[in-house]
């Protein structure tokens, strides 16, 4: 490239730098009250920086507020990304939900005052000057660009931790999380360091103007996939899979067994529009735990042989896993247990079977290390996630979604598409 | 070969068949009564053939008794070994141990009258015809000949059910097992048939006259070889390992644990002299679980890290598991407990530890599928199992050793040595 090439660059990247004519920005805050529960004892980091490694230990009183902030600066490693879809998380919706307490029920690491929200999808409207350097120096073709449809995972490992350095980056010891403890997506405009950007140039052909709702959801799709072929060491075609929960985590769940080519998928889910969705979602069948015997049709469906993988994304393990310990015995041997969904209660589990049958109990819950994977498949239809979506809302529905999602309902996936 | 050579083959083969001129052997049986506990429903595999699955559900006082008996016959594919040792297995005297209704101790599969005795090595007294013929259409070496020292595994898959064909022989639907449910070795003699048969040649030239002892405890060291390495994955060199309880299924979890180049092995053992032993076994730091608080003294002895395998080999899981939990969470992430001693009593445990650190519960019994791993490994020196045993004893001491060795007790390893 010659220099004038290069100056007339610039010049462009500077006027689009804010070409939007937009100084200030919409966005969603979550504020709290930072009053240490009686008796528990804070880390360092917590006192330190004021943000909470287990939120629901620590922040009171928490605040859903709609504000209009300056648009942020970026530093040389980042782009600014304009907001085009996100979704609403359970997290989301736990975070803002006081306990009898009054605390926030989200367990997990939160700060004061964060724009909410992390599974999203926009386009690059500005780059810092390190991310072009960045691809020059790779010489390739150019990934990112001013107008680049991307997403990007909420998890930001620090990079040099003892977690980071031997990969395991969703367990690094001083992660952030956009949306948790740093500015998210539910906002016009949301800033990600390109480490953790994906493009999602690959969606268009498919999807269309759709492209950015399913860029959306491949964040929760990325943690289901974790969890269930990473962790899990998924399925073998043919074999059968288990749901517990027919949200947008179980929905995903559906989609990312009946891609390892799972013979069976069963649903189980109280709520009958869930169940439906579920179906479409490509569940074979669906029981519903409150007026069905969990065991007795899991065993019919799978003609007595019980499933390899059952996978809990409702955070009612308590409720469940006695019917799941009687199928590791009656069904196949090495079949296991994956635990995902965040709920209270703790489970019983007897020994001799895991010793006499081969299972496994485990869990997940990050999501980095299979994005490509994702985007990969979700590119070529093999999961469609928009059939998890039940409705398009503005920003300023938010914080009446954030409650009404609080109570047992009706809702699949709810996708914020109006950012003005 | 011309037909001469092969009649004086099989001439000698028959001189050889009762060299020993011997017509009766020495064994040790154990006999019970047929008193399905009430409410137990017995399944298809117990009435047909009164052999039951689940022992203690069935068989109401058991009484070990030294008979003679005939020296029993081979059919064309096996082979008969004169025993030269034979280790006491925890499940040998579980097996004659009565509980408080008079049952026997033993939860697996048992019938009625068969000689016990699993862990055995001798040297092939006579051979099947078909043996000899396999080996000379296998065009290689001869593995197998009258006086080859060998060792066998005591799990007898049927070779055609679906987990047989799914190389999962341990889960066999339709399996036997030498010294359980047919007869073993605390005999003068034992059958098998050579696919369940190991040569322990390698042994020769570091063991000398010791092979044959070290050749017993080759079973109960791949049970837990095939635990800690194929079914737990192993660990990383310089990793930590932690095994409960000292008695030589621990002492083998020790060896394994350092074979696969486990930075510091600890283990917890009430007792004394069974401490000491897995000392000697390679253990780095011995905890006395009645006297010190297992989770602090583990993170002492790990520097605040914990283990990357927890071990269970005393089916105590029930007492220690809440301060394994504990080290799930404060430790290494992704650590695994193995669950490997049978005992009675459940655990609890609490979703979310599993779910924010990638921990892993699993079990393991069977033995199908790393003798050669196995024999290999302990041919070589690294691993010898002679320094667990303690006690060389004969036949005749077995009763009131299977009584000795029900209550608590300072014995290692006991082989029998002497079966005349």
């Amino acid at each position: 490239m010659t220099r004038k090439k290069r100056a007339t660059n610039i010049k462009k990247m500077k006027t689009k730098k804010r070409a939007t004519n937009i100084k200030r920005m919409k966005a969603i805050r979550l504020f709290m009250d930072w009053e240490p529960r009686e008796g528990f004892k804070l880390g360092p980091r917590d006192i330190e920086r004021r943000r909470a490694q287990e939120g629901n230990k620590v922040w009171r009183n928490p605040r859903v507020k709609i504000v209009t902030d300056p648009l942020p600066k970026i530093k040389p490693y980042e782009v600014l990304i304009k907001v085009r879809a996100c979704g609403i998380c359970g997290s989301d919706v736990l975070m803002a939900k006081k306990d009898l307490e009054g605390y926030t029920s989200y367990g997990y690491i939160m700060a004061n005052g964060v724009i909410i929200g992390h599974e999203f999808a926009g386009d690059i409207v500005e780059m810092g000057k390190k991310v072009k350097n960045l691809q020059k120096r790779l010489k390739r073709k150019k990934k990112f660009n001013i107008g680049t449809p991307v997403t990007a995972q909420c998890v930001i490992p620090c990079g040099s931790c003892q977690m980071c350095k031997d990969k395991k980056p969703d367990l690094c010891f001083l992660n952030e999380e956009r949306g948790f403890s740093k500015d998210g997506a539910m906002a016009e405009y949301v800033v990600a360091d390109i480490k953790e950007v994906y493009s999602i140039e690959s969606y268009r052909k498919r999807y269309g103007k759709d492209m950015y709702l399913v860029g959306a959801l491949t964040e929760p799709l990325a943690g289901v996939y974790k969890a269930i072929v990473e962790v899990g060491g998924g399925l073998r075609p043919g074999e059968n899979g288990v749901v517990i929960g027919g949200g947008p985590i179980g929905f995903s769940a559906i989609g990312v067994l009946k891609a390892l080519g799972a013979g069976k998928v069963i649903l189980s889910e109280p709520l009958k529009h869930r169940r439906e969705k579920g179906r479409l979602m490509g569940a074979d069948y669906l029981i519903d735990p409150l007026k069905e015997n969990l065991k007795e049709k899991i065993l019919e469906y799978t003609k007595g042989k019980g499933a390899r993988i059952y996978f809990e994304a409702a955070g009612v393990a308590p409720k469940v896993y006695s019917d799941i310990e009687k199928l590791f015995q009656i069904g196949r041997p090495e079949s296991k247990l994956i635990l995902f969904g965040h709920g209270p209660g703790k489970i019983e589990i007897n020994p001799e079977v895991f010793i006499g049958n081969y299972n496994v109990i485990t869990g997940s819950h990050g999501h980095c290390g299979v994005w490509d994977d994702v985007i990969r498949m979700v590119s070529q239809g093999i999961i469609d996630p928009r059939k998890m979506i039940t409705h398009k809302i503005s920003l300023d529905q938010v914080p009446d979604y954030l409650k009404k999602l609080q109570k047992p309902t009706t809702e699949g996936k709810v996708v914020i598409t109006k950012f003005k």
